[in-house]
């Protein structure tokens, strides 16, 4: 009976795996076109880019891409310029990656060096700048100028989210909604842009596209929560990069903002002068967790991420209906309540 | 006499105004849709942006746009959306350098502080990033997906341009054919793509496309070689930028490669030791100049970029029969000529 009652256990527990297997002929088709559109004759472009993306990552923004035109048709002769988009997105994503890497300083992404650790911020910055010059070249190739629009402006959008995110690092006092407001740009609407736009270049009706934005929306701002979450409680093993990178990089984020909020005049003048000034000494991070944990700081997050994972699910409404939908909207709610949850 | 003589050399001496003077109405447009469109709710955006357009430059590149357009459709309204796409090619000129000055980590441009000296590298990579975002919903905005498709392969080829650079930087012994081949990249396809598209946007035929195409990469090498020829001579004041850049940059450009090719083993010992390996002491730019000079090596390099803006002049053609046209033609032949003799 345990046995049962283990594995009945294990199968609720949401998991990736449901929506990756449904759609893994679609991403087999972007994961080569991917490896096809880094190619240049400068070498150092596929080499960087390479580095880059093999080093993995669940390719989830892309998903968004395969699985919302996999919900707009079942004709995979409809669906093949999402492909391109799916790519288009990977490349964007990877795009900002390279030039985050760049302003963080960081040495360490998903537990391997970064490209700018190996090869200089210079080639950093200008591979960047190709692969978001060639994610433009795949959507033109796409053929949708609506669609083409809805990623441009997506765009745009992250560059100003991290350039918000630059205006309060370092002021521990920030607001929550300022917060929402830049993982919302920086993060979230990738997902939401990559979604709504895997489905509406197969045709779909404006109210499937809308529900798709915002599926893609909501889950967004839970990865970015569940992530922020994680660099107080993972080790560089769990989490592919070095815990308390955030605290480091004077960061505010969610459960550094809630534990200010309830934080009393000693423990806001060591979060001013942490977060604030940079002004670390040894065991300070060990001393931020400790005044998190005070404050159930991190688990709050995490739950805050659950809620958007459930509104995800939840704008999935209008594919529930259909036979043919059903199934992959249940993966793809199960994915949203995944990225909540996620370890790494 | 010698007043009339006087005066007449100086109408012969090519000149950019009467090309300004003929555009003047559809570049006050452009200039409307720069101000308008580098608006964002982030402040930092439209100043450190409003920074680097306000300081100037002659706006060669969208005055390419808006003259293709000219010479495409005398109707203003069937030009409307090259103004647009004239907008989008000043953003991606001004992302471009923007990301160039954090690469060169310089500090002074067109005789001004650079955004990266005055807001930090931090904001240079990513105002960067917002203006080519914003360039491409410029792009969608104009509506026509052929011309974006041309306008985001240049700036797929302006990466690669500056990478191949950064690939030669410090090979004193470069070949020529891959000079040529950087610069056309990094400068003179933009001028090439922004030509194209503003008469490519009027509905014009494919072989009147074609030559403001080959216009603007003629006179973009034109320009780039002029730019490179300039940094040995200038003063700092006339060039806008810090004579010798290139020098202390380890760039190589066509003066040092001809004195390279013509260069004794002493002199290529000097320029390995400078260029090759940064060893520099005082006086080595003196001396560089001065082998420069025993080479005419500034001078053979103007001659280049005189025959590159011939050429441009020359592919004007289609449009110099037509009495319309033909104003603008010479106007635009003028302004080939013009760069590749300007004093700063």
């Amino acid at each position: 009976m345990k046995v049962t009652h283990a594995a009945t256990k294990s199968s609720e527990a949401p998991s990736l795996a449901p929506l990756v297997d449904m759609i893994s002929l679609d991403m087999a088709g972007v994961n080569a076109t991917i490896i096809d559109r880094m190619a240049s004759e400068v070498p150092l472009i596929p080499q960087l880019a390479g580095h880059l993306i093999a080093s993995g990552g669940k390719r989830m923004r892309p998903m968004m891409t395969v699985a919302g035109a996999m919900l707009g048709s079942e004709d995979a002769a409809v669906r093949a310029p999402a492909i391109k988009l799916a790519t288009a997105v990977e490349f964007i994503h990877s795009a900002t990656l390279l030039h985050d890497d760049v302003i963080d300083e960081s040495k360490l992404r998903r537990g391997q060096d970064t490209a700018n650790a190996l090869w200089g911020n210079d080639a950093s910055v200008l591979v960047g700048d190709f692969l978001f010059a060639r994610a433009f070249e795949l959507m033109v190739e796409a053929g949708n100028i609506n669609v083409l629009g809805r990623l441009a402006a997506a765009a745009a959008r992250i560059t100003e989210g991290e350039i918000r995110q630059m205006a309060i690092t370092g002021q521990p006092e920030t607001p929550l909604e300022d917060y929402f407001d830049v993982i919302g740009g920086k993060t979230a609407v990738l997902f939401s842009a990559a979604a709504a736009a895997g489905i509406e270049i197969t045709g779909a009706p404006a109210a499937q596209v809308e529900a798709m934005r915002v599926y893609g929306m909501e889950l967004g701002m839970a990865f970015q929560i569940m992530d922020d979450a994680l660099d107080y409680t993972a080790s560089a093993e769990q989490m592919g990069k070095n815990a308390g990178d955030d605290f480091v990089d004077q960061k505010v984020t969610l459960p550094t903002i809630l534990a200010w909020q309830d934080g009393d005049a000693e423990e806001r003048s060591f979060w001013q002068r942490t977060l604030g000034e940079a002004n670390f000494v040894e065991g300070d991070l060990e001393l931020a967790q400790a005044l998190l944990a005070s404050h159930d700081a991190v688990n709050r997050s995490v739950a805050v991420a659950h809620d958007h994972a459930m509104k995800a699910g939840e704008a999935l409404a209008p594919f529930s209906g259909d036979g043919r939908t059903a199934p992959l909207a249940r993966a793809l709610a199960d994915a949203a309540l995944f990225a909540a949850r996620r370890a790494s």
